[in-house]
Order: C-alpha cells, then sequence, then structure tokens
C-alpha cells in the first residue's frame, strides 16, 4: 500500500520538523511527500484549474483521494486514526492532496473520494502540511498504541 | 494594549517560522511570547496543577485569557478577526495560554474568559503554538485588509 501527500510548491518549503515527521511516518508506512508546481498566474480561479490539471494528470482511476478543505469533514484524532485504518485497508493507493495557495479547484474537490477538514480556520498552504503529516504520524501511533498521544 | 501568549516550554521550541509570524505581528501589536516551565512530572493531573498556579500566578484578575482548547468554541478566520478586534477594544490586557503536554487543567479552563478551538484534532503543544501565532497574525491582517487572508 503506497500513500503519497501531494502539495503545490518545492521541496524547499519543507520545514526540519516537517521532515522529523516523514522520517517518523516512514517507520510505519511507505509514505512520500510530492510538490507539484504552483500555476505561477495571478488570477485565482485560473491557478486552480491549471493547479487541479497537473494534479488529475499524476492520479489513477482507482487511486483513493483524500483532499484537505477548509469546509471538509471535521474529525477526532481518534476517529481519524480508525477511518484512515480501514480506508488503506481496502485501497491499493491512497493519495493526499493540500491546495496551492488559493485552495483546491472544485474539480479536485469533485474528484476526492473524501474531503478532510482541519477545522474552520484558514491555514497557509505550508501549515497545511506540517498539520496533515501531524495528524498521519498521531493517526498511526494511536493505532500502534504508543504513547505519543495523549489524550 | 498589551498582548502576550504563554506556553509550556522554552524559548528554544520556537521555530523560524514562528519567529517571523511574530515579527510580523509586532508590526500591528506589541505582542510577547512567554515561556513557562513544564511541571516535569510523569503524572499528568498533578502536572496539569503545577502548570496552572504557574499560570495563573502570572495573570491579574482584570486580564482577559483566552485559552486554546480542542473542546473550544471554533470559528472562521475572519470570525476570529472580528471577534479578536472587538475584544482587545474593550480590555486593557488580552492573554493567550496553550497548555502543556497533557493539556490544561480544569482550573486554566475555568479562569479562561474564552476557550477557543482549533478544530477538533489534537495537536503537540509545538504545532498548537504555530497554529495560534498564524491565525492572530492572519486577523489582524484581515483587519488591515492585506492581501495575506486571500479566501
Amino acid at each position: 500500500m503506497k500513500i503519497k501527500l501531494y502539495f503545490f510548491g518545492k521541496q524547499n518549503d519543507v520545514s526540519e520538523r516537517e521532515k522529523e515527521l516523514i522520517r517518523r511516518i516512514n517507520f510505519r508506512k511507505t509514505f512520500d511527500i510530492i510538490p507539484l508546481n504552483p500555476a505561477g498566474i495571478k488570477d485565482a480561479a485560473k491557478a486552480k484549474t491549471k493547479e487541479s490539471d497537473l494534479f488529475l494528470s499524476k492520479v489513477d482511476d482507482q487511486d483513493y483521494v483524500i483532499a484537505f478543505d477548509e469546509k471538509g469533514t471535521e474529525m477526532t484524532s481518534p476517529e481519524f486514526s480508525q477511518w484512515l485504518e480501514e480506508t488503506w485497508v481496502n485501497e491499493k493507493s491512497v493519495q493526499f492532496v493540500i491546495g496551492g495557495a488559493h485552495g483546491l479547484d472544485p474539480k479536485i474537490l469533485k474528484r476526492a473520494n473524501y474531503i478532510l477538514g482541519l477545522g474552520k480556520m484558514t491555514w497557509t498552504k505550508d501549515l497545511c502540511r506540517h498539520m496533515a503529516l501531524e495528524q498521519i504520524y498521531r493517526a498511526l501511533e494511536i493505532r500502534h498504541g504508543s504513547s505519543f498521544h495523549k489524550a
């Protein structure tokens, strides 16, 4: 089972704290983080369309796509852990995607098998990626009964 | 008007990205981030009590205390911006507080004037601080009509 997280930006945007989370996730699951070129267009709608076309060219029909969006469904961390476990048991390939500077295009939201919310607030794409990585790591630690998740 | 954010940890825990947010917040408001000594006790209940006593010794009766907690009220970023503006117009001093490794003691939650949620998921205290800083910065940028907040 392959898990990937796509984001619009450069590998250099990934902070040391995020790299540590990626290392730790890889102790449990094969996990890759993949930068996609931001559209570089000022017009928000056109930028989102160009970025969605790029992302959609990377995924296959059978991939299970999880998109992060502030209008998505919220879960607690233990709920997310259980849901993710059930999801990757049933799917061959799970692909997470984080929107670019202007958020996600409706085309990606339509293609997504699940839209996941990280609270009602708006986050920068860099912080959203860090948050997503911490929740994926936490989900795995909850699943394995480690002491990382204290709640 | 003074704004402070208290957290349990060391000044060294504050990442470069957080320091940049603190610098930018200070263009708009006088803002300090203040580390408090973690209790260093394994027992979660005792640790939380010791940490809450330390925090409560720092705040005055007239301070407006905003505690971050996953059971707190969620707002969108524009709602938070407007609410914060109204709050610091009416208050002399606003103090944010983020829980330690085991979260916040009921004594702090009881003292708090407002309990604010950053989504239903559980975050590490370091990431919670980064998220809080980004939302305070975003709230100020929304208030000043800058292009930082795009939604």
